[in-house]
């Protein structure tokens, strides 16, 4: 006799990727005392340069303001800080997305689990193949079981096709990519954009790694296109632009079009229904680290973020310099702070996992673990630091492969 | 053609309490700006004193460390910092709670919507009325329309009666209660959780003011009741204890033997489900933020925190004795935060609001917004400056009622 299951959540794996490299790197550690000193970790996509020092003051002095009678403030409005709301409208959209139409939370992580709580459960999931395994599985736990995987592998220059369905549902895309690092040209965004439109789909963009592009024909404002404010739900992080991964501060961009509609057939826009939910669901995000975030957004912030991401680019570029001397097939790593390899002599993404770090001592990410189009592939990241890149290379170009 | 709502969230009212009292007070600022600058807001439940020192240094060293080289770190376990999930085992719950089943997070408001998550949408729950209104509303969103109220009234005295169903629930309990101020005797605890083992219900309880309890003869410490362990999962929160309503960390406990089942018959801890919920749900609290939490659990922590609470509450002592000598009826504010008191000449809530507001531009929360038998009642904070309180008791006294 006991309360009822929520039997969807035992649908997902009862493990998370990260947590199982996590452990596996664990128990090589412990029977490698040796090796552990020189174990370098380019699996998980986590931040390794320190925060900007601007950063750290005003989040500082916001925690100083908080120990005085006259500047201490308590419960802030969920949706975020006004001042930062309209900072990223500003830096981050050129005025494109209203800065009321702009949510700061926690992470987008959290973001791209809970979106999914305004949308019907039947309505059809489209996520590429590899994936970020956060999409797939927190639909799942919402009872989500019409998941449609597009295929990305080499033959199709790992760019999802655009589907045939006429029918209106969520399309998951990741630009640039992860884990592959790929990156989509302004006219293949365009053409999801209009065939969103002409369905009355959704696309839920996770823009998390937009910092790291650099060529001026790539867009880093997908609400310049036309048609984005009717189907455009954005996802984006400070995490990987300004070293945050530890720090939290995200936010969630609504196209000002986005629109569902109940059974009655009468239509709301995304953004209301979010606005309403966030007013149940959270008390917002920690004022220390919203003053942080607008720091972030000046000017010196965002010098800061390019000089951060300068490094991890380049970074990116030994690893690729390092795979193209040794013959290994890969793409990514010029806009992308990811490269995706092809596994040496058909080795499957784990047992490379494997002789990688027993051989080398270095960390890699299985390709396996974001779907099955994965297999025989792993992703490398680059945001090691620069010594430890240089040498993790060193170490595969030594082997005989 | 748009994709689907979740209809559920259209079921929970468009508004939220605490944004409508907002709304109806800057109206009143703004038709009345000579008596704006004297407005005494005692309605929200929100800290006024500010942050502890030694509280506000453990943050601002742990930004210090994250600018460096050496003591930067990126992403954190999920579930919480150690150090920070052992303290709150020691301190709080005297070992009684293990570490590895406390989850600390970003507020006790989120995780009393998440924890929805975990079961069945066909449970039944029990919830007061009055009620805090996210208990309410985020079950709707998840589709539980199976919601059962316990009146809480003058007759009872503000005190559920144990309800006659044996079937398996979930209950909400939030001692000191929000918003009667009512508290539970170990007796009365004792009572539901024996209910809640019998039936194989679980108690949801919220113990967000916990640290308002000075009666030696109350628990402070649910899980040192026998049969707490197979029943209780508690909520609690740094907000309401140490000045965190702006800052944002909270934990739940789980008892260890509390568990769920699924339709095959299989019973499951929540507590692991819960951590596999948050391995995709959240990356987890801020790292300057649990910093701050591990100071505030200290011995320093702990005294700044009596110290805050002992002034919020002598605050209630001068709301209470005010009420008694104007001869009105109220419960409350001995042992919590919060005074709940009868409206006078039968005046509804909103136009004691409405009255209060115009006659003494003294903010209250009116009774009926936490449900049908708050009608005719209303809510006052002890949460003000004691200048403040005395001032605003000053003005109610004055009037002639």
């Amino acid at each position: 006799m006991a309360v009822g299951a929520n039997e969807n959540i035992s649908k997902i794996p009862p493990s998370y990727l990260f947590r199982d490299i996590g452990n596996k790197v664990l128990e090589f550690t412990k029977n490698n005392p040796d090796k552990a000193a020189n174990l370098i970790r380019l699996g998980i996509g986590d931040a390794t340069l320190p925060l900007a020092s601007c950063i750290v003051e005003a989040g500082k002095a916001l925690l100083d303001e908080m120990s005085t009678e006259e500047g201490f403030a308590g419960y802030v409005d969920e949706a975020g800080i006004s001042d930062v709301r309209q900072a990223v409208s500003e830096t981050i959209y050129n005025g494109k997305v209203a800065a009321d139409h702009i949510f700061i939370s926690t992470g987008s992580k959290e973001d791209s689990g809970s979106i999914g709580d305004v949308f019907s459960t039947d309505t059809p999931v489209y996520v590429t193949d590899p994936v970020y395994p956060v999409y797939v599985n927190t639909n799942i736990m919402y009872g989500r079981s019409n998941i449609r995987l597009m295929e990305c592998n080499a033959e199709n220059n790992f760019m999802p096709a655009i589907p045939e369905s006429t029918e209106s549902s969520l399309i998951w895309l990741c630009n640039p990519n992860n884990p592959t690092g790929q990156t989509m040209t302004t006219a293949e965004l365009t053409a999801w954009i209009d065939y969103a439109n002409k369905t009355g789909s959704i696309i839920l963009y996770d823009a998390a790694y937009k910092s790291y592009i650099r060529d001026p024909e790539l867009t880093t404002n997908i609400f310049d296109i036309d048609g984005a404010q009717d189907c455009v739900i954005e996802f984006q992080s400070f995490s990987k632009s300004h070293s945050f991964t530890g720090v939290r501060v995200a936010w969630v961009a609504f196209g000002d079009g986005v629109k569902i509609i109940n059974s009655k057939g009468e239509e709301s826009k995304v953004r209301d229904i979010w606005n309403g939910r966030q007013a149940y669901r959270t008390n917002g995000v920690s004022r220390p680290l919203q003053a942080m975030a607008l720091k972030a957004l000046s000017e010196e912030g965002m010098k800061s973020s390019r000089e951060q991401t300068d490094y991890y680019l380049e970074n990116a570029k030994i690893i690729r310099e390092g795979f193209t001397k040794l013959g290994m097939d890969y793409i990514g790593g010029d806009n992308s702070p990811y490269i995706w390899v092809k596994t040496p002599k058909g080795m499957s993404s784990w047992e490379w996992f494997d002789y990688l770090l027993e051989n080398c001592a270095v960390v890699c990410t299985p390709g396996a673990g974001f779907g099955g189009c994965g297999e025989g592939y792993f992703r490398l990241s680059a945001f090691g630091k620069k010594e430890n890149v240089i040498e993790a290379m060193n170490r595969i170009s030594g082997l005989s492969l």
